[in-house]
This record gives C-alpha cells, sequence and structure tokens, in this order.
C-alpha cells in the first residue's frame, strides 16, 4: 500500500558520504523527497575537505517503498551509500527488554542477605502468612503477558515464537507507562484446557494476567474460566482494552455533536474480540441500540453456526453492512482495510461518528470523508484521534495492583474509560482531539485512580 | 545455634541517638562486642551540640541474638533507640528484581518502531524463520528459573510462593555474574508430568531451563525428560551446580596432598539432589571408589526401596557413616548439620580432605578438625574454602547461550569443574584457599568459554 503515509515501521537508517560542498545534502533530501520519504534525524559524522558522511533516518511506507528511496539516492552523482540498515530490525536484535537487579551484589554480605542463607528468612515467612509474597516478592508489581500466538497483531495465527516481538513490546509499554514489570508467556500450545492450566501453575509469581493476541472465540472462554479460577486481575487487552478506549473516544465525540449514548444507533463492524466486548461494555453503559456485523452481515437471529458470544448479540433483522448503516449514528470498525465508503457514510444519520480502527490500514482512509463525517477516529498515530490501547491497560493494571484487586469488574472498566475521557477538557475537546495523547503523563494516573476508586466501591480491592 | 558466626542474613539497621560527647559510640560499639555482635556500617545521620544520631548496622547469628544485642543497646543509659529495622527484609520488599526497557519509548517514532505496526514486520521474519527468534527476541539471553517449592533450601516443602524469594535471588546471581536475563517461574504443582509440560509449552520465551529446589527423585526424571524433549540447555542446579564446584575444590585438594582421583575413596554423605549428582559426576572423572551414605547409612545392594538412581549407586556391603569413614580419603557431605565427629575423621585415611557443605549448618565445625583434616571446606562464606555454585551456573548457561548449544552433556560439566579449578594458580593454592572467591571476576568467562569448547567439540553448539 503505498497510499499510506510512511512511518518508522519501515524505518531506515543509511550512511551516505557526500561531497563537502554547498548543496550536496539538499541534492539527497530533494531526491528522498521526490519519492515520498520521511526524514528523521540527520547525524553528521566526519567530514574533511573532500567530504562529508552524515546519516540519514529515513521513513518509508513499505519494504518496496524503502527500495525506491534508495534508488532515487542511488542515482545521484557524488553520492556514496556506505551502508543501510534497517532501524526496526536492529532495535529489536537481542529483545527489547532484560532483567535489572534492584540490589546490586557486591560482597558476601550482600549475597548473605539476597541469597543463602538470609533469603531463608524470607521464604518461611512467607511460608507461615502466604499474603506476604504481595509485600516481599515481585509478585505486587509484576504480570505476565500470556498469549498462544493465535492472532497476532492482524497477522494471524503466527505461533508462540513469532508473537515473542509484540509481547515483549507489550511489556515495555507496561514499563514505560505505568512502571509495571510484565514478561511475555508465549505458550506452545492452542488448546483452551491447557492454557488455562499452564495461566494457573504459574500465577503465584504474578499479580495478574494480560492476556494478548489470543483467537476469538477461545480468548473469551479462557478470560471467563481464569476470572473465575484465580483472585488476580485477568484482563484480556484486545477485548476491554480497546473497548475501554473506545468508550473513551465515543464518549468525547458524543458530546461534541451533541447526542445522549441511550439514544444513538452503533453498527460495529467486526465481531471477533474488539467487537464483542465493545458490543458488551457499550450495552453497559446504556447504548441499547447495537447492530453487529462480520464479514458475512449483519449478526441476526437467522443466522446458523453463530457462536455463543454472536448469539447473544444478534438482532432481529439480517443484511448488508451498508443496510445496517443507513441511519445509524455510529460507525465502529475493528474488522478489515477499505470496507467502508463515503456513499455508505452519507446514508448514516447527520452528524456522523466514525471510528475506522482496522489496523494498519483503517476501514475508510480519513481524507475521504472528511466533509461528511463529523468525527473521525482511526487507529493509527499518523492521524488525529488514535484511539490506542495504551490509553487503558497500563493504568487499568496499575490501579488493579495498587488495591491488589481480587480481579476487575465492568464498572472498572467504564469509571476507566471516563477517566480518559476526562483528560480532554470542554476547551480542548474538537472534532481532532477527542481523546489525550498516549503521551500525556496524566493518563495512567487518572486511570489508575479510578480503577482503584471502582475496585474498593465493588469490594474486590485487597488494601 | 548461637555458636553461629554472625552473618547479614540476620542484619539490623540500628537508628540510635546518643550523647555529643567523646567515649558515647565507643560505649555502644562496646556493649555490641560484649555479646557478639558484628558491626558492619556506622553513618552519621545528623549532630547538634547536645546529641548525635547514628545508624548502626549489625550483624547476628539469629533472631534471639539480634534481640540480646538489642537488649545490650538498650540497657546503657543515655542511649535512646529511634528505630530498628531488619536489613533483610527491607531488601526483600518489592522484590529484587525488576524488568526494565533496552529502549525508551519516547514518541510516537519510537512507538512505532518498538510497537504497531513496525512490530510486524518482526514477527513475520520469525514466523517465516523460525530460527530468527533467537537474534530478535531476548529468547538468546533468557534462561527460565524453575520450581516446584518442594525442596526450597534445607527448609523442605514451602510451596511456590515462598520458594520465589530464592528463585529471584537466583535471577539476580544469573544477572549479576554473567548478564543472563533469568525470570522465576514457581509452579503450583508437584506433579512430574505437568511440570515437563509447562516448561515445555512456555520455552518459545526461553533459551535455557535452570531446574531449582524441586524435590529428590522427581527432580531426576523432570530434568532427563526435559533433556530428551527439549533442544535448549537443561540445568538442575541443585545437582550439577554443586557436582560442578565440588569436583573443582576436590581437583586442587587432591593436588595439594598429592593424591590421585582414581586411587582414592570417597565417602557422600546425603544421597539427594546433589549427593547423586556429585557421585555420578565423580564417576565420569575416573573416580570409581565411591560410597554413598543417607540417613540410613551406607546404600548397599541389600538395602529395600532404594530409588534408580540410589540402586545403580549402591555397593556390596552394608554399614553406617562411620564404617564407610574407616580409611577413607575424602568425605563429601551434602546432608545435616554436626553428624560428623572428630573421632570419624580420625578413622580416614591420612591427608584427610572433609568438604562439609551442610547449610547454613556445616556437617562438622571446620574449628574442630583443623589440626585432624588436611583440606576443609564448606558451604559457607565465613570459613575459607567456600564451595558455592555460583561458581558455576552462571558461567555454564553463559556459554551455552552464547554457542547456542542444544543441550549440556558430562564433558561440559568436568571442563567447567577443570576451568574453575584453575583459577587457582600453584602459586596460591593452599590448605584455606582451593577454590576462587565468588568475586573473582574471572570465573563466569573462563567457565564459559571451556563449557563452549566442550560443546563445540560434542557438537551440541549451534553457533
Amino acid at each position: 500500500m503505498t497510499d499510506l503515509t510512511p512511518s518508522s515501521s519501515f524505518s531506515l537508517a543509511v550512511h551516505l558520504e557526500l561531497l563537502n560542498r554547498a548543496g550536496a545534502l539538499a541534492k539527497v533530501t530533494n531526491a528522498i523527497a521526490s519519492v515520498g520519504g520521511s526524514l528523521g534525524n540527520i547525524t553528521l559524522i566526519e567530514r574533511n575537505l573532500q567530504t562529508v558522511k552524515r546519516e540519514l533516518q529515513i521513513d518509508a511506507s513499505s519494504s518496496d517503498h524503502a527500495d525506491k528511496i534508495l534508488d532515487a539516492i542511488k542515482s545521484l552523482e557524488d553520492v556514496k551509500i556506505l551502508q543501510v540498515s534497517d532501524r526496526t530490525f536492529e532495535l529489536h536484535k537481542g529483545g527489547k527488554i532484560r532483567i535489572e537487579n534492584r540490589i546490586e551484589i557486591k560482597n558476601s554480605s550482600d549475597l548473605a542477605m539476597a541469597y543463602t542463607p538470609g533469603v531463608g528468612r524470607i521464604c518461611k515467612a512467607i511460608a507461615e502468612k502466604p499474603e506476604e509474597v504481595f509485600s516481599l516478592t515481585i509478585k505486587s508489581n509484576s504480570i505476565a503477558i500470556v498469549t498462544d500466538g493465535s492472532a497476532v497483531l492482524g497477522l494471524g495465527n503466527l505461533g508462540a515464537e513469532a508473537a515473542l516481538p509484540v509481547m515483549e513490546g507489550k511489556a515495555m509499554l507496561f514499563k514505560g507507562f505505568a512502571d509495571i514489570d510484565a514478561f511475555p508467556i508465549c505458550l506452545a500450545t492452542q488448546d483452551v484446557e491447557e492454557i488455562i492450566s499452564i495461566v494457573k501453575n504459574i500465577i503465584p509469581v504474578f499479580g495478574g494476567v494480560n492476556l494478548e493476541d489470543i483467537a476469538a472465540p477461545r480468548c473469551f472462554e479462557i478470560e471467563k474460566r481464569l476470572q473465575e479460577e484465580l483472585d488476580v486481575p485477568i484482563f484480556h487487552d484486545d477485548q476491554h482494552g480497546t473497548a475501554i478506549v473506545t468508550m473513551a473516544a465515543l464518549i468525547n465525540a458524543l458530546k461534541l455533536v451533541g447526542k445522549e449514548i441511550d439514544k444513538i444507533r452503533v453498527v460495529i463492524n467486526g465481531a471477533g474480540a474488539a467487537g464483542v466486548a465493545i458490543a458488551r461494555l457499550l450495552n453497559q453503559a446504556q447504548c441499547y441500540n447495537i447492530t453487529l456485523c462480520d464479514s458475512k452481515g449483519i449478526i441476526s437471529k437467522d443466522r446458523e453456526n453463530l457462536n455463543a458470544e454472536k448469539q447473544l448479540l444478534a438482532v432481529e433483522k439480517g443484511g448488508t453492512l451498508a443496510d445496517a448503516l443507513v441511519d445509524a449514528d455510529v460507525f465502529i470498525g475493528v474488522s478489515a482495510p477499505n470496507i467502508l465508503t463515503p456513499d455508505m457514510v452519507k446514508t448514516m444519520a447527520k452528524d456522523t461518528i466514525i471510528f475506522a480502527m482496522a489496523n494498519p490500514i483503517p476501514e475508510i482512509q480519513p481524507e475521504l470523508i472528511k466533509d461528511i463525517a463529523a468525527v473521525v477516529a482511526t487507529g493509527r498515530s499518523d492521524y488525529p484521534n488514535q484511539i490506542n490501547n495504551v490509553l487503558a491497560f497500563p493504568g487499568i493494571f496499575r490501579g488493579a495492583l495498587d488495591c491488589r484487586a481480587k480481579g476487575l469488574t465492568t464498572e472498572m472498566y467504564l469509571q476507566a474509560a471516563g477517566a480518559i475521557a476526562s483528560l480532554v477538557s470542554t476547551e480542548e475537546l474538537n472534532k481532532e482531539h477527542i481523546v489525550p495523547s498516549v503521551f500525556d503523563p496524566r493518563v495512567a494516573t487518572v486511570v489508575a485512580e479510578a480503577v482503584k476508586k471502582a475496585a474498593r466501591e465493588a469490594g474486590v480491592a485487597r488494601n
């Protein structure tokens, strides 16, 4: 898709040797611009009387596009490419997280306290009083990021090993946004019972479980069973993270267009983990008029072979996505690229709200409906209104861990959504700013506070 | 046991207010000395004309001893105890390890490379070429520290949660001594098949497995099966770590007394994981004359209900430990406190070698045989010749991970033992210095090199 904006997912570091002459660099940047490459940092490496060596960071929109950019540079006279590296691959080499010791072991006294024989006193203290594991070990701040690799990003069933880079990335976000110690558990099995049993057996080390990239409908059963059988927070981010941030965005979008949540009609396209969870959460927020669609159209009661989750959300009347959209107020897409057309949007109710969250290519390019829809949001960082789970999960777990919640409730999710929405003030709120930036440092804290409050009210907080 | 040397396993931080007068501190240090407390750092906190506040770090030998020390301080006039904290417990609060990000996520460009959408390219690369998981994730440097909590230190079956502080400590040692990212997996099951199955299912994230504190004989089966069914290093430290370091110490002790390993008679007391592994490794090093004893005496062929490992090591003639020791050259204890007497040692062959490694209280106090035995070693840091597994496991895994070994062989263990022994030069070698210090910075490197070389020779190295 060369119509995609260049992003750092295809980012090159190119070492060049240029003539040391005015205009030499300009020639290169022009060439890059002419084929649509996006320049990041330019670093001077060394210079002598004749030549200059520089490193250029260049974002492309695809591998092919990256090749085109390099060809454009190669075609220039007096420019030598010394080395090209793929920054994204470079960044992943050797992994993205590591273990660190919280105290240094410099001598036998440190060793005697942190390890044998001193550690024996700590073990005995926990054996005598099991809840001490929360204060004397990493448990109170550690969560397992569990996947079976069956639904890795939008890429499908790639398996446990190929899922690991995503889980490491997730661990980085937990650390960077909420100072939580999360560790990837990528399972070589995709059997529901086996996954449940393994998570139950490894739980002594973890204060919570983030389920990730597990295919629907298996993910529903795994989450439900773990919630029933364990007394720590279990959170399937693909479901609830997406639902919470969608809800937050919807709260603010509705404010903008002056509609009430209990009076709107919502069409959700995509009935996997995210779609089902969004429908459920909206329902809990008094949004009852929801039409859920999948690749076969409206999920209606007359359809056969619906799984349990779809059955519960099925409506009376069938039809296509286009049928469903007529007079609808809100479109929420968690489905596939380019399945929504401007003509379909035109059939919707006035002051249309479009959340086109398919990744990396949305259900409709926002440019195409900028004059038709009142509010447009996507999952991408290069458009306004990025609906990104990272607004929710770090704060959700921060709050749940801090109050040692025995589990998570829908009310905690709704409060989290409200907290995220509240960070966009009335003055700031506009069609291009309905959710806070993921780098807004207040986000995790207000979400955590909201979650803790809701946990205490629900009686699931242990402290 | 007040006859134990004070150690940092019972270390207090005591805040005192003293008169600002010459001799005031001396009065306190005298009082502490009079009841056998051991002073560490003394820190001046603040001082005015009348008074001085100081923090004293004081090691005791037990909780009772700590109380006695505090009583001795309290009995002094003009000394006020402001606060007492248990340094060992303080150090464990919140756990001893944490996750760190190897790169910072500061903006959406970082996010696009480390997480979606950029990470998708990395996932696809691994899906297409599975061995890439070693270069593009943490796998190549990460190991699982797996326990079922059934044999925690010498404390017994305390369970998974109470075992966690030991596993965190182990992770610290892996990090501190060999820069390996080790994560604790404490299992809520003690079923052999279940443990094997879980480890196989979580292996995608790990480049190796360190089994820890799993009771014998279960540990033998688990290790063997995992070695057969997985293609990464599996190492039960309680067995092989102990055996390797014992072997290293024995090599140097034999040099000192001028005996050959194939001509000595060895008595091993303790037939759990460590005892059996030591017997096996010595055997591989041409030491065939070994008598293994357990709490019932010599393990002889006429005894009933021996497990498979004991049967293999059983000798013809039964008897007591004392019987076994007559004319033996070497005693190796991995058993219980104070079961060896000076009289028993006197019946042994000339130039006796005694390794009394029970922790924290050895089979015999070294002081009692200093004129009888030629060489005495223990597991303790406060006596000479500490036989400590930390001399082996960090380097073993460093070497195995660096060459991506498919597994570990006995030859790798023997080479590791030789490498450890080699660090004590002929000039340095004496009865109080048969093994290097655990803080000798050369240890992990030479062990890793020896392991890599042996792995390549055995054809188990992948690079």
